[in-house]
């Protein structure tokens, strides 16, 4: 991710740091049996799209997940089967604050790995986090000893009475929400917890809280971005999938073959789409330098001109299966066939069984494959209709990605 | 609604209720141009959502939205287009507190209807309040003077001191996130306005707090459901579309003809969506009593057998078009053609324009008609995956509800 201020380019990590991910939560608030953190999106757990977030920061050396006695089992599980490298799991405590405590005792005994000068505290259940905000609380704590994340409050905050009544209101200038994640030094957060008593372990919410009371240290406030925000409640999983598939959607490239008529409709697509908020790129093929194509986060558009014949496309979904760039998360393949003679179009009925194979194979792989057939036409102002509704159709199955659509040939 | 508290059946409101729906925020946490509560969700703005909650509360005799002067005339645009008939919509002033003065003055001034006893106030954002708390909002004002809506605090509230450090942080148990609606009794919300200074209209941002420090009203505050949640950032605009996504698609009627294939495959379907937790209900065709499904919040199936032609949901397009059914949201009708024979598919090419004709006709009215082919087969284990296909396909189209693919027919 590009570093937006300037003043951070200066800022860097030259100290190891390391990362407590406490994910032992019950999710009841999303009134789901699943835990909150286990919850699939798109085919993956919430939690191994936190962890990604930590894992492509260079300068962060390891992952501590703290998770359920009950659930270590299928927490390596997913660290197996997404590939993360830098995760270990350990078993939980009573509490919070006990958990978060175990995963700083397992940092102090990694066998391989410096003991970190930061750690860097974090939820499960908050997977946007950026690697800007984080190289702030790292240094910040490094700095402070303490670093926290606060967001403005959205509600007015009131005192109660015992009696259920409004005692008075909190001045909101005053007050900030205390977010995740949030930074120490190594040995204030274990001082801390050497030090804190049994009701603080039992009952306290704020590590933050800790090291003043413990350590004498002042956390630094750091006001976050609203992608900090936690998954929390049931409506929570909508908001973070559409985020998800909106970073998936953002950007495709068009394969033409290099064939002139080929090279108009994606032209003429790339204008209509790009007003639509996606990229496009146009390709003749994804040989040599455009072989990169494959190992980025893109969408494949692949124009093919008569005979009807998926052939193109299978060979996208071979690539894409050998680079296992589809293993996080699902890769859009659309094949555009535009067709050109008036008899094309009775040659479906006997082909369109090899592209629904074709893509009930490709899914197995995590690679959505649909298909468009589109009529060129001389009469410009039908072309022109037919040429919206590609684009239509196409951005529609790339931002909603839905399973049960694979294998289809829409008519634009 | 049902009213899942006993209590709550005893309770009832025997004395005019008027609401104040502030509507003058300018969005500006959504980072999106258009105000919140003026974004579409299906084609419609997210106040009408809200002004239908309390619309079709029975109790409720009339609803002033107030909104920024410019916004005046959209506003009756809006009330107009979705009819609705409890608003009056007047300007705002420059604070919050200002704006909602305007609107309790405003009831006071209403020729033909009482002034309210008890005006609830409410987010023109919270689209999602139910009758069963507005119920008790306005019987707790109406005993209590006020009365207000509370939740749980999601993070931790925090006091900073001046340069950016951790002063303190709240004891959770003993604060509360205020939220909307509030109720209060006329006399009360009058004098707490007539009474207070212009330092409060400029700065205040709690009626509950004007009340008691004007009037000596303790307020009482009542737990709310998180659906009283605000719509405030952009991922919550996912959200909310989610959740009205989700009430639409809760129920479909599928249309057998009578036919004894179709209702055997509408057994089967009803099987299959039933696991995938949509309720589906079997009936022969809409006629007689079986008409009340057109005025019910259903989405159609109907199920057609040879020879390949979309007359019988044309007729179901025309009667929902005639009832105005899909006025306040689009409503899904999806096509199953069942074929038997295998020539049946070399007809689809000339037959396919009329589908996508009458789909592009129905959009207009807000009706989304997808088309899904399904073939027979003697082979007991290919026509089940088929059905399989069949079920996921529907639940895919009535809960994406993609406009982008109306007209299409796929492939079971
Ligand atoms: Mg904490
Ligand atoms: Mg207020």
């Amino acid at each position: 991710p590009e570093r937006s201020d300037p003043q951070l380019a200066r800022l860097c990590v030259d100290f190891p740091v390391s990362v407590v991910l406490p994910a032992g939560g019950t999710g009841e608030r999303t009134g789901l049996h699943t835990p909150k953190q286990f919850c699939l999106f798109m085919g993956r757990p919430l939690i191994s799209y936190t962890i990604q977030a930590f894992e492509r920061v260079s300068w962060i050396q390891n992952i501590v997940v703290v998770v359920a006695k009950e659930n270590i089992d299928l927490m390596m599980d997913i660290v197996q089967r997404f590939q993360h490298t830098k995760v270990r799991a350990v078993p939980g405590g009573s509490t919070r604050h006990r958990s978060i405590y175990n995963g700083v005792l397992a940092l102090g005994e990694e066998e391989e790995k410096p003991t970190p000068n930061v750690v860097i505290i974090h939820d499960a259940v908050r997977p946007f986090v950026e690697e800007e905000f984080l190289l702030r609380i790292a240094v910040t704590a490094k700095e402070h000893g303490a670093a926290g994340a606060i967001r403005p409050l959205v509600s007015t905050v009131i005192a109660t009475t015992s009696e259920g009544y409004l005692a008075h209101s909190l001045d909101r200038a005053k007050h900030r929400a205390s977010e995740m994640p949030q930074g120490f030094t190594y040995d204030i957060i274990c001082q801390a917890y050497q030090m804190c008593s049994e009701s603080d372990f039992e009952f306290g919410t704020e590590c933050l809280h800790l090291a003043l009371q413990y350590c004498g240290t002042n956390a630094k406030l750091i006001e976050g971005p609203p992608t900090l925000w936690k998954v929390t409640y049931k409506r929570d999983l909508a908001a973070a999938e559409s985020i998800i598939k909106e970073t998936l959607s953002k950007s495709a490239c068009i394969i033409t073959g290099g064939l002139t008529l080929a090279a108009s409709l994606a032209a003429s697509l790339q204008k209509v789409v790009g007003s639509l908020d996606m990229e496009l790129d146009i390709i003749p093929d994804l040989k040599g330098d455009n072989a990169r194509y494959l190992s980025k986060k893109y969408n494949f558009i692949q124009i093919s001109v008569e005979p009807f014949s998926p052939c193109e496309v299978e060979a996208i979904v071979v690539a894409l299966e050998s680079k296992n760039q589809a293993l996080l998360h699902p890769v859009a393949v659309i094949w555009v066939y535009l067709s050109t003679a008036e008899s094309s179009i009775s040659r479906r009925g006997a082909e369109t069984p090899t592209l629904m194979d074709l893509a009930l194979a490709a899914k197995l792989h995590n690679i959505f494959l649909y298909g468009i057939q589109i009529h060129h036409s001389k009469d410009s102002e039908r072309w022109e209709r037919s040429v919206l509704r590609l684009a239509e159709i196409t951005s529609a199955l790339i931002q909603e990605r839905s399973p049960a659509l694979v294998g289809q040939l829409l008519q634009a």
